[in-house]
C-alpha cells in the first residue's frame, strides 16, 4: 500500500524544499526542508482570508453533497451580480446538472433555457442580457505574478485569490481555465451568457477557452462531488434523458443561508510571503520521494487551499 | 440546451481553421475553414495505425466496462516487458483499483504489495526488481516536435504516438504526465517499481511527476470508466476498506484475448502532415463559437484520436 506516488493536488501532502526565499535552513551541516504543507501550517492568521458570504455559493445536491464556490466580481461584475440575483431568487433550486463530459466540464442550470416556451423565468433582478466579460483592464486589478513561463499568456499570477493571466501590451487581465473554474455557458454570440447556465472544469485545464467565455469564479471545496458524475453520451456529454440528470436541491448565497447550515471556510491568501514560500516548495520538491525538482509551476497546478476556521 | 461551451476533448467536435500548412483555402473571396475533425475524417488510411496487440492492455472491470491502454516499450522496455508477463500470467485478475484521488490518479494492482506475508506472487517471467526508466537517450527515438513553448521542458512533441518531452542539452527524452497517462507506482526508492502497481492520471496534467517515475503507456479508450470512480478518503484517496475498492475482472494483453472478444482500434498517427494540420486547426480555432484563437497548444491538450476500423 505504500507503493504509491506522492499526492500533488493542492498543497496537502506536498513535500519539501528548503530553497524558498531565505535560502537553505541548516541544522549543523544537514539542511532541513520545509514542505508546502509545513509552510502553510506555520503561517500566521494574516495569511488566511474569509471569503465574503455574498460572494460564496453553496451548491447543495439532492443527495446531500455540497459544492462551495467563490465568485469573482472583480473580473465579471455583471455576471456575478446576475448570479447573486439568481441564487437569491432560488433560480437553480430543483434544476439539474445536465451535462458531464469526460476531461472537460459538468454543466448545470435549466436544460430548456433555449426554448422560450419552456425556459424557467429568471429571478427578479437578473438581467436577460449582459455584455461579455472575457477580460478587463488590468490597471486596477491586483496581480501577484508567478515567475514561470506560460505558453498561453504573457504573464500568469493570482488576482484576489483567483488564477489569472495578464497581457502588459494590452493592459488586460482575465481568469484562466483551470480544474475547478466556474464559467458562464454561452451560445455562439459572445454576449449570450446570463450566468443562469454554468459550467465547472473537471479535467485538464482547457486554456484555449481563456478569453472566449466569461469566467465567474472557482470551486473552493467539493470538486469530488462534481468530477465523479457519470459521463453523458458522447460527443458532448449532455443528458437528454432527464432521469440521468443530477438534481440540484438548491444553489444559495452563503449570506442567505442560516448560520447553522453554513460551512465556514478560510482560504489561504495568494499575495503573501507564505504563499510565495509554499509556491517555491511546490516548484522544487525536495522530499525523499521526489528525485528531480521541476523548477517550474503552472498557474493551474495550484489548487485553492482551504481550512475550517479554528 | 444549445447554450453550451464547445467541446474540446481530443479532436472530436473541435472546430475549424484555415491557417494550417498550405494557408487559407478560399472559394471566391470567402475563406472556408476546415476543422480538426474534418481534417482527420478526410485523412487517408496511412494517417492511421493499428497498435501492436502485444502492446495493448485490456483492463476489464467486474462491471463489464473496458479500458484500453497502449504500452510504450520504446520508453520503458523493462517495465513494459514485466507488465506483459504480468498480464499474460493473469496477475491483476481479481485484484482491484484501490485508490482514487480527485484531480490526480486512480491506482490499481495488489493493495498488499508491500506486505511480504500477503503480497500476491508476481507471474512467471516478471522480475521483482527493475531499474528506473524515468528518461532515456533521445538519439534513437523519433520525435515529432510541437513548436509551442512548454514551461516544464525544453521541447515537447510526440514519439511513436505518445506525448513526450526532450532536452537537447542532455539528449534525453521522457513521456509527459497527461490526462490518461499510465505509470508504474513506486516507493521512495527510484528503482522500486515493478509495473505490478499502476496508476492512471485522471486530472490536470501533473507534470511535476515527469522524470520522477516510470511512465509506461497511455489510455486509448475508456478513461470515463476510471475518472468517475468515487474518490477515496482524503488525503490520498486510498480505499483501506476492501469493500470500497473497484474489482478488476482481468487485465490481459490484446494478443492473449480471443479475436471475438477484442475491441479493434486504430489510432491517428502523430507524425503525419494530417496530424500537423489538425494540430494547427486546434491551435487556432476559427469556428463560429471561438472568438479568440489561442495560437498555442500544450502537449497535454492533445488526446489520442481513435476509431473503430471500417
Amino acid at each position: 500500500m505504500n507503493r504509491h506516488i506522492a499526492r500533488v493536488t493542492g498543497f496537502a501532502a506536498l513535500f519539501a524544499t528548503a530553497l524558498w526565499a531565505g535560502g537553505l535552513r541548516a541544522e549543523g551541516n544537514k539542511p532541513t526542508y520545509q514542505s508546502a504543507n509545513q509552510i502553510i501550517d506555520a503561517a500566521p492568521a494574516t495569511a488566511w482570508r474569509t471569503p465574503d458570504p455574498s460572494q460564496v455559493l453553496y451548491m447543495d445536491l439532492a443527495d446531500g453533497k455540497r459544492v462551495i464556490i467563490e465568485l469573482a466580481p472583480h473580473f465579471a461584475p455583471q455576471h456575478v451580480a446576475n448570479i447573486q440575483a439568481l441564487a437569491h431568487g432560488g433560480f437553480w433550486d430543483g434544476l439539474s446538472i445536465y451535462r458531464s463530459q469526460d476531461n472537460y466540464v459538468v454543466q448545470f442550470g435549466d436544460p430548456d433555457a433555449d426554448d422560450a416556451t419552456k425556459a424557467k423565468p429568471l429571478s427578479a433582478g437578473a438581467k436577460p442580457k449582459l455584455v461579455a466579460e472575457f477580460e478587463r483592464s488590468s490597471k486596477q486589478l491586483p496581480f501577484h505574478r508567478l515567475k514561470d513561463v506560460d505558453g498561453w499568456a504573457p504573464e500568469t499570477g493570482f488576482s484576489n485569490g483567483f488564477p489569472a493571466a495578464r497581457d502588459p501590451a494590452t493592459q488586460t487581465a482575465w481568469m484562466t481555465h483551470c480544474y475547478g473554474t466556474l464559467g458562464a455557458g454561452r451560445g455562439n454570440e459572445a454576449d449570450s451568457s446570463t450566468g443562469a447556465e454554468l459550467y465547472v472544469i473537471i479535467g485538464d485545464a482547457p486554456r484555449g477557452l481563456d478569453r472566449n467565455i466569461t469566467v465567474v469564479g472557482r470551486v473552493l471545496q467539493g470538486m469530488e462531488n462534481l468530477s465523479v458524475i457519470p459521463r453523458g453520451p458522447a460527443p458532448m456529454g449532455f443528458f437528454e434523458d432527464p432521469a440521468k440528470r443530477v438534481p440540484i436541491k438548491s444553489i444559495r448565497l452563503e449570506a442567505d443561508v442560516p448560520v447553522a447550515e453554513r460551512t465556514p471556510l478560510q482560504v489561504f491568501r495568494t499575495d503573501t510571503v507564505w504563499f510565495d514560500r509554499a509556491i517555491e516548495a511546490r516548484r522544487n520538491r525536495r522530499d525523499e520521494w521526489y528525485k528531480r525538482p521541476a523548477n517550474h509551476i503552472g498557474i493551474c497546478s495550484v489548487a485553492p487551499v482551504v481550512r475550517t476556521p479554528k
